[in-house]
């Protein structure tokens, strides 16, 4: 039986382009955190040349070579008995030769063309959205659509054209799949909504945005995280305008977070999401760094990391059953005669909102539906830019019952549409379904895991984490994936039935 | 007559390595002040694979297609005639020709080899250097010194070896002017020494080391350095174990420092260090980013940048004239009853030391001859590396006149031999004598130089040092660009004057 060990040199090329990849890494995140002002420009050449490199050596003849000692470059088939190897490497050569497959088909020159336009379009975003005014936008849109409708002519695909760029995120889903999972979900959560608004019982918030010291909360954070998990022997956490995470191998994953006095939440929240994506790079098999094995599964299951961790336990009962005396005692003045049930009320506010990335756990899907249905007429039914406006405060209105007072706070708050990242939204809806899943999965699996919580001791769950997801990398197949761990595969049901157990009491629904 | 414009896809290239180079520094930059500890063996390996690449690239068939069209790779004459050639471009072809070819010299397996031993070497030193234990580090240091034996080899020499590696630092530079220079100086500052320590004026310096708040330090350093022209917009100062200065472009350069509460000038003198060495790199010319034109002349000039500002400005009257009452309104307590004349007095304080780095202006050339003339007997008289402590503590006794009480403040407290870094050190005592001939000559140039500065107007002298020296890159070779500069070949004379004139009224010499 042939096993990774046969497959060293390809493994070796692979660690080698992922070197390069860590240090642009480097690079991003240092752009995020620290970079002058000055140095935008000399950043994004440098970016820009390494990125080449990277591309370069990921399709060139070293990598056709290599790969083609195992695998026929055509078909992705095993040569020889595909019995003769066992599962990681047939991963392996699966999950590589799905990427270097894919990016063959991308002619040089559309990359680096598709590359200048994104770069540009995005910079005309920052602007656009800074005055929210569309129309500056629409042409750089158009152009992007235009270059994922070329993509997709490159990519090919079955049965709808958006599924040749979902691929790229959330390898293996399909518009076929999706459609009725979101439109079964869309059918529980508007009603589910409507009932919440419309209850008379609404949680108070105004003490959430007293004076709350940034060091106290950046301290506060730090514990919790530690709590979780999260190593800072081989991590660390930084500031920056947006929180995000990044790794540059298990032993370097870095988290960012922003801190607002007059927010209790804000930079909690974003720390223990960040925490999440984190726990899953720190949990990945070194020894396999910069193979697929690896590798994050996909951004749904990043995202399902991120969520099970912020809403799945930081929005628990147990959770602050333990933390929230810790908090009261951090802030005295801020959180006098706050009880813990006001308290958890509170951080289980359900209230419709434009902003999707400060929107609630329920209405967060909403946010993403109407975004899938955007880009699935851009792509599928030639939906003219300039309609976005106007169909995107629709269906704001349609599921969310409000409308968006400017373009800056609707159809331009996202940055991902600028960048070509269309097929992209999804994954964080996916991200939701799959963490109550997994959350789900977990309680059965750790005998008294929310006593355990309740004491402080989250371990026991990372610990589940790392064993049953963190660890395989992308050996499995999403779908393969999820029924490993949970013995079943995507139900939203779980989902749904998660939201009516909290909100129910917490809204006194019938 | 051809310019640069003709050289472009040879400058394209050239700033393609560069890019790689400057994200090698930004991870090296990273690893001193913000990685984690765990990360230390990835990011090893990441700037091993990233070293690998540029090295490649230099020396590479693309390199050699590009330089063999306007250049005879064997000889580094410009091909037909080179007064066809403007001056930057004839400049240009021979920086780059001239480092081409000293790479090509070097095997390849010679450079890996070389690499990881240096590598293994300095870890080694890490512990030996705890320990004071040099018999653990002398193995290792056998191994780099045959390496430099090894690498004189395949580099060649005219008159001395130890040429071949002075070359790497200050280029142009030999032995043959080294000696006389270095003994002339050292005859005048040994009896200058001998003087000062018996004089029966000293100043006090108790009070540098009372408690002076971290944050405010750094506050204040960060005043000086606004006031020498530091442009934080394209640059920043962090903190790190060991001070230093690294540069991705002249849009992004920076500096570090450290800070001790119980050491008042410390953390500023590293900064003011720090900030000359900053100063040159943010002053170079953008446009010529990546080739030699738009890079430091030497390690000797660039010191030159440094110590013009550590010692010629910031341990001058004029500076402190301005800047006294600012530090003393900053530290009340701890600079309470000190009067200006004896805080001058205080930073200028000369007394043998074991460390090198921590040694005043005139010991610490001093420090200098100590190393050059153990390294020469290293490289040209085969002197055993077992005999280095004796040597090292009889040459401290002998022009210092102390001897240190352990291997770890004497033979064992530099980096450099360990990494192989033999014939660097007399770019230090360089430095110090171009600052102060560099200096002299700025003080006749700007009107009222001195008078200004006792304002705190810094500028006019940063301005001048960028007109003269920062903006032409190693456009001139080292001895043509100090002639331009102050109209004489290097001169030591203006060194040791100007020690005299500081040290006699301060000493009460006679």
């Amino acid at each position: 039986m042939k096993t990774l060990q046969d497959l060293k040199p390809l493994i070796e090329y692979l660690q080698e382009i992922q070197h390069l990849s860590s240090a642009i890494s480097v690079l991003h995140w240092d752009q995020e955190t620290y970079m002058p002002p000055g140095a935008g420009r000399a950043r994004a050449e440098q970016l820009s040349t390494l990125g080449g490199m990277a591309h370069e050596r990921s399709v060139g003849p070293e990598m056709e070579r290599l790969l083609s000692q195992w695998v026929d470059l055509k078909s992705g088939q095993v040569n020889g008995e595909e019995r003769g190897w066992d599962e990681p490497s047939r991963a392996l050569l699966r999950e590589v030769w799905r990427d270097y497959h894919k990016a063959t088909k991308l002619p040089t020159e559309f990359v680096r063309r598709y590359g200048k336009e994104a770069s540009i379009s995005q910079q005309v975003w920052v602007e656009a959205r800074k005055k929210s005014d569309f129309s500056q936008f629409a042409p750089h849109l158009k152009t992007m659509v235009a270059l994922k409708k070329e993509e997709i002519g490159y990519i090919g695909y079955k049965d709808s054209p958006y599924d040749a760029l979902l691929d790229d995120y959330e390898p293996g889903m399909t518009v076929a799949q999706l459609v009725p999972l979101f439109e079964a979900l869309k059918a529980e959560l508007v009603p589910l909504l409507e009932k919440i608004v419309q209850s008379p019982v609404q949680p108070k918030t105004d003490f959430l945005h007293r004076s709350y010291a940034p060091e106290k909360q950046l301290a506060f954070g730090q514990k919790v995280l530690e709590a979780m998990g999260f190593d800072f022997n081989n991590g660390r956490q930084d500031l920056s305008a947006h929180p995000f995470t990044t790794s540059f191998h298990t032993t370097d994953v870095r988290i960012t977070t922003r801190v607002d006095e007059r927010d209790l939440l804000s930079s909690l929240f974003s720390s223990i999401h960040e925490g999440g994506h984190a726990l899953y790079d720190q949990g990945l098999n070194p020894d396999l760094y910069g193979t697929p094995l690896g590798d994050a599964r996909s951004l749904g299951v990043h995202e399902s990391q991120s969520r099970l961790w912020e809403n799945g336990i930081g929005r628990s009962k147990p959770f602050w059953g333990y933390f929230y005396p810790i908090l009261q005692k951090t802030f005295p003045e801020g959180l006098k005669g706050v009880d813990p049930e006001s308290f958890y009320a509170a951080v289980n506010l359900v209230r419709p909102s434009l902003i999707r990335v400060e929107a609630d756990e329920l209405t967060y899907n909403l946010h993403i539906m109407v975004r899938f249905e955007i880009e699935r007429a851009l792509i599928e039914a030639n939906l003219p830019v300039d309609a976005l406006p106007s169909l995107w405060n629709e269906k704001m209105h349609q599921y969310l019952g409000i409308v968006p007072d400017s373009d800056a706070h609707g159809v331009l708050q996202d940055v991902h549409w600028s960048g070509g990242a269309i097929g992209y939204f999804p994954t964080y809806t996916l991200g939701n379904l799959y963490a109550v899943q997994f959350l789900n999965q977990a309680k059965k699996e750790i005998p008294g895991l929310e006593g355990e919580i309740a004491k402080g001791d989250l371990l026991p769950l990372k610990k589940w984490l790392n064993e049953k997801i963190h660890r395989w990398g992308k050996q499995y197949p999403t779908d393969v994936l999820v029924r490993r761990v949970t013995g079943e595969p995507l139900n939203p049901a779980y989902f749904v039935r998660y939201l009516k157990e909290k909100f129910t009491p917490l809204y006194s629904l019938s």
